[in-house]
């Protein structure tokens, strides 16, 4: 099996290969939800796959779904010790807005401590790190664990597919727990584990009124303006608390225990921190809860974007034909995807005038997710962490979703430990996205000692 | 001086060649507030520069303005008669939303009884025929009175140089009317009269929240989100009743009389005119008013567009970091655009919440107008419209916004004749906008009987 200190010394040596090799991950623009990027999703699986094949990897695959395929490899060698199955996505977001980048999205660029690039953080930069670790033990020997790797292409979409591809391929996925690198830390300095995952329940709302665009001179007053009731609709969607007014949303939400206020406590940023990280003004939210509890623990509605008329240059005196606003919600336990679509149809038959017609899309959703916290695999993840960073780690409850978690847990039966060193201010989703790099060879060190304490 | 039926002759068997040649007009792609239009603005000029050469138009010059320039020329040899300003405008709408045409817009195509392109009758199609009105009358002897022109290239932006213009040029614009084209009938069978028209205030309303986008996971519930900001704010602009809520927004409309209800009434479409010209499922407004009073004769406000996040396809989690929205005031009298920019202001002072920025930029207004209908040229206009119609021109209110009319009132002191043959379901400022043909012909035949009994 192979040496720790043998591999810790390889990834030691290589930081600078390993960084050149993720840049060429990063120009690969493979941004899921663009149509124009299919030829980008299929390098990018290529890409890995080959790496996997370096690795020693078998049965290498490029497994299709019915959207964006797969990733799959394994080495099962290692008798007696346990099966991880590796999860990650090499999918990323849309770079828009292009104009506010400082450096192309897709042209990894270092400034200071940073790499500047779409999925340096989310989460090129994770699996990649995961990636470079298993060389380095490679590099060491024999791996102390057998391996099966699961890389998606469809997260940033909401894994449309992946639930599908778990039941058909369970036999083949079969593990004792998933490895999920779709994660990150509390800081750069303090080290923190997952514990639960908000789920998402994400909308596409159309409001039609008119059937073309009119002057607002010659019928502004005559007709109901299908922005404007778009805005009166997305208005009446929260209390003057802060709270959603959906029916029933917050009935199967339970109540923070004061023990789980207190943990909260421990892993939460101040308010200083937010408005730092986000640069807001001032933070905002549910009445009766902390900024850390609101954006965690608590579900929320947020108007993820709206367009409607004419929002050029100058002024054009329309009154719009149809207005369109993405409306998502973040979940919490026991939070159902499927049931906060209704609440949200009840909603709107409840709100919306008769003077225009509407329309509810639903892209994909998944349920709040949860993480065991007595496994030896966590740990271990406790140990590598506290070794590496020379701090115990903290546990927090994480406000974005992973629908992977949920689903391997139904499906496969197993429990996720998500280990990832991406960090809170690292700008993903948005523009000048960015990647610390002492983190990232933190990160690297951090797997190889988890990998290797879980064979001994 | 021209004879009356030559001229009408002379119209009546140029039409197919009058046609043709409007079409060269509309061809020219002359949007006023798009920079990338700056040289076909410029086409445009030239081209009706040289359509008044050939008038026998003397002094044609195109005159420079901080903005598009003004065309214009004179013929002032009608010695005893009355002098003419004719106004037009050259530049037209922006042509999206794109994919709503059926044809291209700048390639004007003739279906059934109609021409479709952008500016066919808003107001090419106008103008246009008021220049074969002339050649008409030219081709038939000497013109019956003196004529100058104005043809601006800045009303669809707001006409922001044309105070300043006529101010600078008041001299030579003296005139003892002005022959204002940017007009329309009641319907294709019922000539009309323009008696008053709305002002304007369009603004463009910022809110800005977090430094850039954020992902709306980890930060959803910790900072106001501005795009659900703006909705807020927009919602509030109205009450239950449908009216506006800025501070004092009515305090300078007076009432309607019931002579003045009775007047708009004979004037009125049908609500199931309106629901057919505007293709809403149903009619909305304020309360207590007709339709045709709420977008003629009292004020409104509407949002002209919303932009904010993604609005792509497929989904993207992201908390926007701005959002904007462009919301215009029809105004009547006698509300007054700046006085309308301080009660906005006022109002989103108020209702603004201090968890984001915002930032209100005000566009190119305008003063509500009337027309003075105890004059010569009234009496003049009515008996041209009854001979070539059949039928008594009725009296309308103007929801739209023609700013020249307040002021060639208040810089040249003259009063304003409103004659053009736009049809109300034009489709003006939308995807497919069309002149009726039939009446475009109609309207060089009543532009020539105008202006040969003025002669008289």
């Amino acid at each position: 099996m192979a040496n720790l200190d043998a591999a810790l010394a390889h990834a030691q040596t290589h930081r600078e290969d390993h960084l050149n090799e993720f840049f060429e991950l990063l120009a690969i623009p493979s941004v899921s939800t663009l149509p124009e990027h299919l030829p980008d999703m299929g390098r990018a699986a290529e890409w890995l796959a080959d790496r996997l094949r370096a690795l020693g990897m078998e049965k290498v695959e490029i497994m299709p779904t019915p959207g964006h395929p797969v990733v799959y490899g394994e080495w099962l060698h290692a008798d007696g010790a346990p099966t991880v199955l590796i999860y990650g996505h090499y999918d990323v977001q849309p770079a828009d807005p292009l104009d506010e980048w400082n450096t192309p999205p897709f042209e990894p660029t270092v400034v200071g401590d940073y790499v500047i690039a779409r999925g340096a953080s989310d989460m090129k930069g994770q699996i990649f790190g995961c990636l470079k670790a298993l060389e380095s033990i490679h590099a060491a020997g024999d791996y102390p664990v057998n391996l099966k790797f699961l890389l998606e292409g469809e997260e940033e979409i909401g894994s449309p597919n992946i639930a599908g591809f778990l039941e058909q391929h369970a036999n083949r996925l079969a593990c004792d727990f998933v490895l999920n690198c779709d994660a990150g830390i509390h800081g750069p300095e303090q080290p923190s584990l997952v514990c639960s995952l908000r789920g998402l329940a994400y909308f596409e709302l159309h409001v039609r009124g008119p059937e073309k665009d009119l002057h607002s001179g010659f019928f502004g007053g005559a007709v109901h303006n299908p922005a404007q009731v778009l805005c009166e609709v997305i208005a009446a969607m929260h209390d003057a608390n802060g709270r959603v007014t959906l029916p029933g949303f917050y009935d199967n939400v339970r109540p923070l225990s004061e023990a789980d206020r207190a943990e909260i406590a421990k892993a939460a940023h101040s308010d200083d921190d937010f408005k730092r990280m986000s640069g807001a003004k001032a933070l905002f939210g549910e009445k009766g809860y902390t900024a850390q509890e609101r954006m965690s623990a608590r579900p929320t509605l947020e108007v993820n974007g709206i367009i409607g008329g004419f929002t050029g240059e100058g002024s054009k005196t329309v009154l719009p034909a149809k207005a369109m606003a993405k409306i998502s919600c973040r979940l919490v336990a026991f939070q159902d995807p499927a049931e906060v679509a209704i609440q949200l149809k009840e909603f709107l038959t409840a709100h919306m005038p008769d003077t225009v017609t509407w329309e509810l899309h639903q892209h994909a959703g998944a349920r709040p997710g949860f993480t065991d916290r007595n496994t030896p695999w966590m740990d271990s993840a406790i140990t590598a962490l506290k070794t590496t960073f020379g701090k115990d780690p903290i546990f927090v409850r994480q406000g974005g979703t992973i629908p992977i978690v949920g689903l391997v847990k139904e499906i496969l039966d197993v429990d996720t430990v998500l280990m990832g060193f991406a960090l809170p201010d690292d700008g993903i989703h948005g523009p000048n996205e960015r990647q610390y790099i002492p983190n990232f060879y933190k990160g690297i060190e951090t797997y190889i000692r988890f990998l290797v304490s879980l064979g001994k």
